[in-house]
């Protein structure tokens, strides 16, 4: 008869008997030496310890996020440590990549990284991708499909490396106290909770528990603690400059009244606002039309800004939902105020199980590289075809919001901004409702009503097409863009189907 | 060459190609003529279209939580839909079982359910069970055990079904507001969490974003509103009355001299009691050691009841975490107190990562049916073998904590507690410190530094032997319960090996 090691009689088969009751928990037991501030045996000496631990293979997929943005240490250190390894074949999936992430390059030459998934990348890396540099082509996400493919198990994270500026020694985290913060852990929230291994780098083991727990602890396998997991200078730079140019200021205002006269502008409203210099400034010109109306909003989403969080302290919005903070005040503020709530990349735009916040939106206001005359908008490749953008939440808040308002010059030096077909599409035509330039506004023919209003208020509303003729008068036709046959990256809409490619450029 | 519904050349294979932007939202389209309130489609008429909608199927796995204890609406009447629907052969595996669920019997004889996983079971269940009613053997499981379970994929739930009091449209859900209040979802978390698919019962929905959002909107599929989840009159009912029974207040007071002299109480201690009797009335006693060492605690754990919200209030111990809401104190305080935090089965007691806030624990103070001279602990079966209890956190805590002390009367009626051997063992000796009686306190012999401290300090310490001795003077030796050799219940220690067997009783 089988019995356990406390003797009793287990008359079944495939099971597992006791075994005594720390054989899987040789942190836990009274006698074990280990100190009782450590008995949950997370905290790992050395990062290599913790990847080792992980048990990361040649061809598995690693994490991170980009909430520290131009200031993050995690990715360039954790990937120098596995190169040293000598782990290859990876497929990496950061939220995002940015400019100073450039040794990526060199990983890819030597083998370490094999494939990439990102909603973006800027600089040397967009470079060589568009150069043809990998074998296998980028798969560029929004920020909502990105957490849709981990939540389906489209990507399966092996192993997940996410700073957070504080932890307890159970893993409890958030980017909202300590030295290096970054406020909303929004994507990383979606990495802790679906990766098999979650690996913790943060700079301050804190008393437990560690509140709020943005990443809680039963998300975190293990814990290393590192001298500086990014460089706050880079991060947390304050309040964002207001923008003194003209045109940016004149898109702004006229963006504002395009809200106002929407039909949709009314009590309990909610809002999203891009980071670019038009986006913002929208905030500064709402709050005119909001005291005029004497009209208050609902909630402000998205990544959130210091414009946001003035409006929200002067109680123009009782609730900011914050998957990224943008600059220092976002970041002072997550942490100071109760109804400046942190959510995750999921709850913010993710279709996996039927919903998600931007559903809620009235008015999305974004900002573009390029739009086509059939409203499609790149913000993903550059004139000269070469990837430096992010597709970030831009198709997720169109596909949601009541109102998809679009701010862009006309031209760009001597570049035109509205095209008769963009190089590469990231958000469809049919999600966008309104391009606002400073030669026009132009409403999507689709929404007819919406256009009578504007044009009632006496708004100058123009078509699409003149809008691209005037653009060409003043930059003449630009030259098509030389590109080869070879695929380089997969655009994916936010539910997953591929929207458009980018191809290796002629060099 | 492939072209994508905007005509975008996608010159790839095995890939699924863009269709438009509301092609996987039917719900989304401005034009769909949704009104935008239900602009996420998750809102379903009827239980019944919820259940057709998420693919229920014979042979599937079902879940809900018991944080509405003997107040529970939803199991019952979720199960009498799926009975009339047809589907058989169903797993079903809910936190816990109470009495008032006693139709499941006839569900299991009907054949709708084939196996159940459960906590505990009273009543006619655990007759039913004992008496050998079912062909698959009952699983048993800790609170921590069960998400362990769910987190590894051991356990896959394909639909849960769960109440929340409130909701938003999107299935934000909380239990801390609306009329059928429960306080913590801690069980609920973790299955919504996991499950394929998660059908949110409510009975208010509310703005936009229910906050706090215990069960978050990327959680929840589809969400139903009823009349009633539960029976509020059964599940808040107000601060828990304090024993008046003299043995248990003795058991009490001896309990807090234990905690006094057992060289762990100082500044910052963390502390967990059940709710029987005498580990409610340890609170009370407690406070007066504190006092008089000038002692202040860190955080209270687990089943959140009166005392420890007003030691909280008191400022005794700063942080309360609860995974369920025992009284209607606790439900009160978890809404209006900051610190009183709401924490999931996972980050209560799981080592699914490696780590739970039971490690965290200096005293647990737990309740028993009765303990045998190894410190072994049966809190399942009666002394007649029946299934009658509840394995709940009691393995977990008592592995976790610093020190484990076990309250009970040394005879209860005619029926000794503490035995030579107990029927059914759900918490290892080797994990109990303590044994605190009315006729005297008994130390692990493991941990003969703590028994030196207690007799120290002038505490009745004796051996277990003593006591069991003492105990079978009183009521003579039980009678051998007459056991068939069929298994009816496999009870898993919390990391999922097989602890023990509960056979059949004889009749």
């Amino acid at each position: 008869m089988n019995k356990n090691s406390i003797g009793r009689e287990i008359p079944v088969s495939g099971v597992e008997l006791f075994g005594g009751p720390f054989q899987k928990t040789p942190y836990l037991p009274r006698e074990s030496g280990i100190p009782s501030h450590n008995r949950n045996g997370k905290i790992v000496d050395s990062l290599e310890q913790a990847i080792i631990n992980s048990g990361l293979k040649d061809g598995m997929t690693i994490s991170f996020h980009h909430h520290f943005r131009g200031g993050d240490k995690v990715l360039n250190t954790v990937m120098a440590i596995i190169a040293d390894m000598g782990i290859k074949d990876l497929t990496i999936a950061p939220s995002s990549l940015l400019d100073h992430h450039s040794p990526v390059i060199e990983h890819v030459k030597n083998g370490v990284i094999s494939k990439i998934y990102t909603s973006g990348m800027r600089g040397e890396i967009g470079q060589f991708i568009s150069e043809g540099g990998m074998e296998e082509p980028v798969i560029i996400h929004s920020h909502g499909g990105r957490a849709r493919m981990i939540e389906s198990g489209e990507l399966t994270i092996d192993v997940a490396f996410l700073g957070a500026s504080t932890s307890d020694i159970f893993g409890n985290a958030n980017g909202q106290s300590g030295k290096t913060r970054c406020g909303s852990l929004g994507y990383a929230k979606v990495d802790s909770a679906h990766a098999t291994h979650t690996i913790l780098l943060t700079e301050q083991i804190t008393g437990f528990p560690n509140i709020p727990n943005s990443i809680p602890q039963d998300h975190v396998n293990s814990i290393v603690v590192l001298d500086e997991i990014g460089d706050s200078s880079k991060i947390s730079q304050g309040a964002v400059r207001m923008t003194k140019n003209p045109q940016e200021l004149l898109i702004a205002r006229q963006t504002a009244r395009v809200i106002e006269h929407s039909g949709f502008f009314k009590d309990g409203f909610s809002f999203q606002t891009g980071s670019g210099g038009s986006s913002l400034a929208v905030a500064r010109f709402l709050k005119d039309i909001m005291d005029r109306h004497n009209v208050k909003g609902g909630v402000a989403l998205g990544g959130i800004t210091t414009p946001l969080v003035q409006l929200h302290e002067e109680g123009y919005f009782p609730k900011l939902m914050d998957t990224q903070s943008f600059d220092g005040d976002a970041v002072e503020s997550i942490a100071r105020n109760p109804d400046h709530l942190e959510i995750s990349a999921s709850q913010y735009a993710s279709l996996h199980t039927g919903s998600c916040s931007v559903n809620m939106l009235d008015f999305v206001v974004l900002s573009a590289l390029e739009v086509d005359t059939d409203f499609n908008v790149n913000v993903m490749t550059g004139s000269d075809g070469v990837l430096r953008g992010a597709s970030g939440g831009h198709c997720d808040t169109a596909a949601g919001a009541n109102v998809t308002i679009l701010v862009m010059p006309l031209v760009r030096g001597r570049i035109p901004c509205v095209v008769d077909a963009v190089n590469t599409v990231v958000t469809p035509g049919s999600t966008v409702d309104v391009l606002v330039t400073d030669q026009g506004i132009a409403v999507n023919p689709a929404r007819k009503e919406l256009q009578e209003r504007l044009r009632a208020a006496g708004l100058p509303v123009v078509s699409i097409e003149y809008l691209h003729e005037r653009a060409i008068s003043i930059t003449g036709k630009p030259q098509p863009i030389d590109y080869n046959d070879r695929v380089v990256a997969l655009v994916q809409y936010r539910d997953g189907t591929i929207i458009d490619v980018v191809r290796q450029v002629a060099s």
